[in-house]
C-alpha cells in the first residue's frame, strides 16, 4: 500500500510540475501569442503525462486524479479506504509539484492565482473534458486494452487543452494545485468549486456511458501497464 | 446494434467538438498567423481522432464517416440496413458535436458558416484527401493490421490538413456539420455538394486501389481495436 | 511484381504530394516566420511518411527512395532487375506527386524551382541526413524489428528537417521531383547533382555501419510491416 | 565490446548533432520568438532521441549519458571497466556531434559558448530533470518494459525542455559538448560543474525511488529494444 501511495504522490507532483512549469516557460518565452503559449503548454503536458503514466501504472494504476479514483471505486476496482488514501496522496503531490515549478522558475514557492475562470461555457467545457477523460480510461480498461491508456490519455489531454474552452482541467487535484501559482496555468480559488462540480457531472455521465458500451469488463488482466 | 449506433453517435459528436472547438480556440488565441491556427487545429484534431477511434472501435469499428461506412459495405463488411443506421447516427452526432463546440465557446448554438470553399484545386484536394483516408483504412484492415488504424488515421488527417489545399474534410458528416459554425473550421452550405462528390470519387479510387494492393482480405481477425 | 511497382509508384507520389503540398500551405499561411513554415512542413511530412510506409510496406517494402532500394540490393534483399523497376516507379511517382501538389494549390502543373541549395555545409548535411536514414532502416530490419520502421523513419525525417542544414532531402527521387515546384520545398536543377552524390556517400557509410553493428541479419521474418 | 563502444560513440554523436543542429536552425529561422525556437528544438530533439535509442539499444543499451551508465553500474547492469569505456565513448561522440552540427551550419568547428546558465532555480531544475530521466529509464527496465524506453525517453526529454527551467540537460556528456557551440543550445564552461553536480543528485534520488517502487527487477529479458 505504501508503494502505491508513494507512486500517486510522486506521479501527481511530476504532473503538476509539468503543467505549471511548462506554462511558466511558455508565458516567458512566447509572450506575443497566447495560442503559441497554449500549444507549448499542451504539447509538454501531454508528453509528460504519457511518460508519468507509464512509469507508475504497474504500481498504483497511475490515477493522479481523484475523479479517476472515485470512478474506479464505483466500478469496483478499489475499496473506499484505498481510494481515500489515493486522494490524499494526489492532493499532497499536486501541491508539492506546484511549489517545485514555482521554485525552478525562481518565483515565490506559493502565490495565489488571481485568474478567474468562470461562466457557463467553461463549466460545460469541464463537463465535456472530464466526460472524455473518464470514458477513455474506462473504455480501454473494460475492453482489456489498458496498455494503451498512457498514450491515449496523453493524446486526449493534449487535444482537450484546445477543443474545450476551459483548457481541460478535468482533475480536482490539478484544479486545487493550480490555485498556487499566479501564472499562465493558474486559477483563482473562487473559480474552483464550480469546476469540481462540473468534473463530477462529466465523470458520472462517462461511467454510465462506459457501462453501456462495455457492459462486461474484460477478464483478461493486462500486465505491464 | 443499439450499442454500435450509440458508439457512432457519441464518437462523431466528440470528433466534431474537437474539430470545431479547437478551430475556435486557435482563431481566438493566435489571430496573427493563420498557419499557426491551422497547426493548432490540426494537432488537436489528429490527437483527438486517435483517441476517439481507440475508444469506440471494439464496439462499432469507429467509422464516424459515411464514406468509410459506404466503402465497408461495398467491401462486404456491413449490410445496407446497418450502414444506413450508421450514417444517420453519424450525421446526428456530427450536428450535436458542432452545437457543443459552439456552446462551450459561448457562441450561438448554431450559426451558418459564410466561408466559401470552392474551386477545382479544392475539389481535387478533397479527391486526394479522401482517397488517402480510405486507402489507409482498408489497406490496414485487409492486411490484418487494424490495430494500427487509430494511430495511422490520426497521423494521416493531421498531415492532410496541411498537404491538401482543402485542409482535408474527407468526410460528408463532418462537411455538413461544419456548416453550422461560422468560425475557423466552417464551410458555407453552398460549398458542400461538390466537396461530397469529390469525396465519393476519392473513395471509389481508393477502394479499387486497396483491392489491387491487397486482393485477398486477411482472415486473421484483429481483436481489441 | 506489378503490385510492388504500383505500391512504389503511388507511395512515392503521396510522399511528394505531402512534402510539396505542405510546403506550399506553410509558405502561404505563415509568411512571417520561416521557422514556423519549416515546423509545419516537417510535422506534416513526418506524419504522412509514417502512414505511407504502413500502407505500402507489406506489398513493396515501402522504399520510395532509390538510395534505400540500392542499399537493399547491396545487402541482398533485392535483385538488380527488381531494383531498377523500383527506381523507375519511384521517379515516376515522385513527378506525379509534385504535379498533384502544384495543381491542388492552383499553381502551374510544373514550374522549375529557382532555389539554389549549394555549399559544403549543405553537402555535409546531406551526407549526415542520408547516413542516418539508411542506418535507421537497416539497423531495424537487420535486428528483426522492421515493424518499427514506419514510426522510426517518420520521426527521423521530422527531426532531420531541423538538425541538418539542408532540411534532409536524403532521397534522389525526392530531390529530382522537388525541382518541379518553385515553392518553399523546391530546389533548382543545378543543385541536384552534388546533393545526390552526398546522398550516395552517406548511404555507403551507413551500410558499412549497419554491417558492423548488426553483422548477422535477423532470421526472423517480421510479418505485417 | 568494440561494437558496444562504437554504438555509444555514434549514438551520442547523432544526439548532439540533433540537439545543437536543431538549435542553430531554430535560432536562424525563428529569430522573433524564443518560445518557438525552443519548441522547434524540443520537438526535433525528442524525435531524434527516440530513433537513436531504437537504432542502438540492442547493441549497447543506448545510454548516451554517463549518468545512465553510472546508475546502470550501481544497479548491477554493467561492471566498472565497461562503464568507464562507455563514458569515454560518450564524451568523444558528444564532441564529434557538436563539431558536426557546427560544420553543417558553416560555423567554426568549435566555438566556446558564452551563455551563462546559473542560479539555484536552474540547479534545482537539473535535479528534477535528471531525477525524472533516470526514474523513467529504470522504472521501465525493472518492470520488464524496456521496449517502451525509446518512446518514453523521447517524450520525457521533449516535455522536460519545457517544464524544467534549465531546458533539461540531464546528461554530463551533453553538458560538456554544448560548451563547444556558441549558439542557442550552448552553455558556458563556467556553468558546467554545478549542472553536473545537480545531475548526480537527481540521479541518486531516482535510483532510490526506482528501488522503492520496483524492489525486484523483472526477470523477463526484453528482446529487441
Amino acid at each position: 500500500m505504501i508503494r502505491r501511495l508513494v507512486a500517486e504522490f510522486i506521479g501527481t507532483a511530476m504532473l503538476l510540475a509539468a503543467i505549471i512549469g511548462s506554462g511558466i516557460a511558455a508565458q516567458r518565452l512566447s509572450p506575443q501569442d497566447t495560442g503559441l503559449e497554449l500549444l507549448e503548454n499542451a504539447v509538454a503536458t501531454a508528453a509528460a503525462l504519457v511518460v508519468i503514466i507509464l512509469v507508475f501504472s504497474p504500481v498504483s494504476g497511475a490515477h493522479f486524479n481523484p475523479v479517476i479514483t472515485l470512478a474506479d471505486m464505483m466500478l469496483g476496482g478499489l475499496n473506499a479506504a484505498t481510494a481515500a488514501g489515493y486522494v490524499v496522496a494526489q492532493l499532497a503531490g499536486a501541491v508539492v509539484g506546484a511549489v517545485l515549478a514555482n521554485l525552478m522558475f525562481t518565483l515565490p514557492a506559493v502565490e495565489i492565482s488571481t485568474k478567474a475562470r468562470s461562466g457557463p461555457g467553461l463549466w460545460l467545457a469541464e463537463v465535456v473534458a472530464t466526460f472524455g477523460l473518464v470514458l477513455v480510461v474506462f473504455s480501454l480498461t473494460r475492453s482489456g486494452r489498458s496498455t494503451l491508456a498512457a498514450g491515449a490519455v496523453g493524446l486526449y489531454i493534449g487535444a482537450a487543452y484546445w477543443f474545450t474552452a476551459s483548457t481541460s482541467f478535468a482533475n480536482p487535484a490539478v484544479t486545487v494545485a493550480r490555485t498556487l501559482s499566479n501564472t499562465f496555468a493558474g486559477i483563482s480559488p473562487g473559480s474552483v468549486t464550480p469546476f469540481m462540480l462540473a468534473q463530477l457531472i462529466g465523470a458520472a455521465i462517462a461511467i454510465a456511458t462506459a457501462r453501456l458500451l462495455y457492459p462486461i469488463p474484460s477478464q483478461r488482466r493486462d500486465d505491464g501497464a
